[in-house]
């Protein structure tokens, strides 16, 4: 099937080389989109889309994101970037450019579960997965087939309360070795440590098989059962070290009722679960999703 | 406006005076089903809408709802119910007929916020609503206005830690006096005493403004605006002594952004609110509502 | 109920005062963004929100609206469009400045089915609908109370084959007189003539009761019956010649299944209806649709 | 994959060999619940779950779905069919007994398009589609190896406007050969003729890719993008000889807008597409669905 792909992601190349995108954070004060907005035209740049908020007009933090087409953008980001060096100053920006042509670097981990897997596997073969998929990390087996049929690198790390430690420093390891930037955790059921958390701050993205805040933890169609609601849900959201607390990035739920048994919420949590997992990461590889305060901006 | 509910109401009860329903929850075994609809074929009623669920075949709980046509109804239900006697031993039944043409008696309960109370007395005047609204009871006059403008009786009860027993006895006397069946909570933000609840069990029906079991208590937009949810919900479920723990009736959500502040979810919730509550309520009201360990069963 | 409006209102103005919004659309090419954004801050404008979208970067039209907060906004309105008179026609701009403080003259146009107009009286009587609601037009005489009991000007004009070109006439000089901005059908089921729509091009708003395209036209519910749906829907739009084939701004639906009859979808259809014109009206009124095509842009 | 559906199945088959179901429509009149029900009582047959529905109590035809666990039922059925004749006659009824360990036979078709395809093979080694399926029918190569990769048979059929007659010739006889029971039209880009249809009457599931009936026939996501419309949807529904218009299974909708390009109302409808088919199928496949005047009676 990789055919789509190979052919989605040559087009995609060829029709996006010239479009990048400018990610500012800075204090709020009036100029900031003047001076920017200035600075690209100058350099021959066309905005093709712009995204902006503020978490106060007085004193608050703004929030920018650009997207816009220039001529050989390739070889001039560098040069770009140090001609913006003194508006980003002038303002104390936290600020980078980004090229729609470097498709990020992901690497999904997952255990016995697998239609999220499976879900960003046909994505990523369709070209609609805009990403270097690298490699998956799995405490099991069960998924390798699916993924070395691919032509992707899978990896079986077991994880025990023993190896728990010596597993993510191997783990990350790989990380390194295949300069990942984005790790997706699609049902992956170890809590990783600080330690780990650390090494990706804001680029680990999971998928909570509930509507969070509501059934942290361990067994929530379970609980959700319990509870008798009339909705389940699933929550996409960046890991940080509080379980289950870290910024949410997307969320959805769909209508269940007394017939429903715990397995019945699991069947229609799994179309839940992907297409949440998906739409997030989507907009996180599309430099779409900023964060502030433990909550997301996500700029659609 | 009330013409409206005259007719509708003039026309439903002519449509259904020989409409009722048997309510019937008891241990399950087999025989039920033929047992009960063979005596209402006796009797010479024809089912219209029958539902049933069980918790489980081996030794669960046995829930059935028949909504059947039989003439003379009104007039026969003494007689069928003592006819119905035998077959209820036998089954070990809880067991109630009701007939539609009996509108439950009901007491609005409202604060400051009149959102749910005025859907409620739209659907009551379009004749949509089919109770007898008897009395709204606030602690607060702002609604007083909209109130007897229908010809509907206000009680203005201020409660306050002081009083609060105090008001409770007269809140209780009222609806013993108006013989009220179901108390609808339309936001009505003071926390009924133990004592109130086990006067009216399963009886009292609340809307809280958020999505169940997230944000329990108070002010759950300002914390689902800090939580950075994307989407808020409302639930409505009867009262129990457990704040915000009783059985849920029904509940729903709606989509929002990082733009949205605490008046943003405030403003999108209302619409949730009042249509969640007058969902249920309408269930409520046609004993479409069956509870079981917390839970309930909603036969639609 | 009004005291919620008033106070609701002043806290608006004031909060508002300063703040105005700039609309534009004009052919697509480099530098506009810029332009305005520098422009706005040599005026001292403080930019807080800002939507843009262009229908293609070559060549396509590009469509602008920009929020700002600007000290004596009121005051110097007047002299900031002519400032900004030489950037218009650098870019042959369509342009406008309108003020958050002027409410734009709002007329609702309804017939029997009243509860679009009665979601629309509460959101403004509850400072929620931020227009000035000048008068209420209807074909028939049942909803006067509701209008006039909150002091609201309420014209009855019968409408005939016969009178028809009469009727339109005298609504129109009662539009010109009250200086009508926008007209709300709300349940209107009257056609109104080309020459009516001429007057108002874009400024009339109707909530049809179906999901657009399908369903076009009288009896949607009954339709919507006959094909056997699983989701009925309403669609607000700006009016045209062409029966129900305006630019859409709004739709939703819910969920039907056999069970319901006509009677029942337009119950449950209400509450669909009288929510998407309600979303539709606020963002014409905010300013956030614009047209193109005989499609809408919404910046939400 | 495919241990997880060995062990999915077997342990239904083990937990179900007992259950099945009675499916029966005729005119409606008072008794039929009784007898129907005292009839199983009388074979020691247990109702697990029961559906019925009235097109009208006055002179209607009436639906009844009933589930039921009775010992030995696969080797009983036989006897029971022959005992319950006499029932069946006194009320004219169509009616059949159906076995859930009697897994149906079904065929896809598919084309180009293969995410609706794909779906459908997850959730069948996940077990959690529980037919016998038995090929896959293509008028392209595109899907050979998904489909042999689980070891199933896939037959490539290409269909021009000449062989047309020939090639369903070859498909009837395939289907014949293995003598399917449903075909589902899983993105399959031919129209298939009445003859065709005829074979298999109500027997032939298609989704269709737009909300219904709105946008029939060829390229609705076009001109759903040229229409402008706020949401777009899919539909699953049995095949007639009416383009789109055979009776609805289900549908489903989701939110697009003005920055969505025909490419991108693609993408979003894959999810929409597949999860309403999947939906769809699994209700056919419990016969769940009945069908009155091109309208379907689905009993959740």
């Amino acid at each position: 099937m990789s055919h789509f792909r190979e052919r989605r992601l040559r087009t995609f190349l060829e029709q996006y080389k010239d479009r990048a995108r400018l990610l500012i954070s800075c204090p709020d004060r009036s100029g900031i989109v003047a001076a920017v907005t200035t600075f690209l035209y100058n350099q021959g740049a066309n905005i093709v889309e712009s995204s902006q908020y503020s978490t106060d007009p007085e004193g608050g933090t703004f929030f920018l994101r650009i997207e816009f087409d220039c001529p050989e953008m390739i070889s001039r980001k560098r040069e770009m970037e140090e001609a913006f060096e003194p508006v980003a100053k002038q303002f104390q920006m936290n600020w980078r450019f980004s090229l729609h042509s470097e498709l990020k670097k992901i690497a999904i981990f997952v255990s016995k579960e697998e239609h999220c897997l499976l879900e960003l596997l046909w994505e990523w073969q369709a070209g609609e997965l805009l990403a270097d998929l690298a490699l998956v990390i799995s405490n099991h087996e069960h998924t390798r087939d699916s993924v070395e049929a691919l032509g992707i690198p899978y990896y079986y790390i077991p994880v025990t309360k023993e190896n728990k430690r010596e597993a993510e420093r191997e783990q990350i390891s790989l990380l390194k070795k295949y300069e990942i930037d984005t790790i997706v955790l699609a049902r992956y059921m170890q809590i990783l440590s600080p330690d780990f958390v650390a090494e990706f701050p804001f680029r680990i993205i999971n998928i909570h098989h509930s509507f969070l805040p509501a059934f942290v933890g361990a067994k929530p169609y379970e609980r959700a059962y319990e509870r008798g609601v009339k909705l389940i849900g699933a929550t996409s959201h960046y890991v940080t070290d509080e379980l289950d607390e870290g910024p949410i990035i997307e969320q959805d739920v769909a209508r269940v009722d007394h017939k429903h048994h715990p397995e019945d919420l699991k069947r229609i949590g799994r179309i839940i679960e992907k297409t949440v997992l998906s739409r997030a990461l989507k907009w996180h590889l599309e430099d779409r999703v900023l964060i502030h305060q433990n909550k997301t901006i996500v700029f659609k």
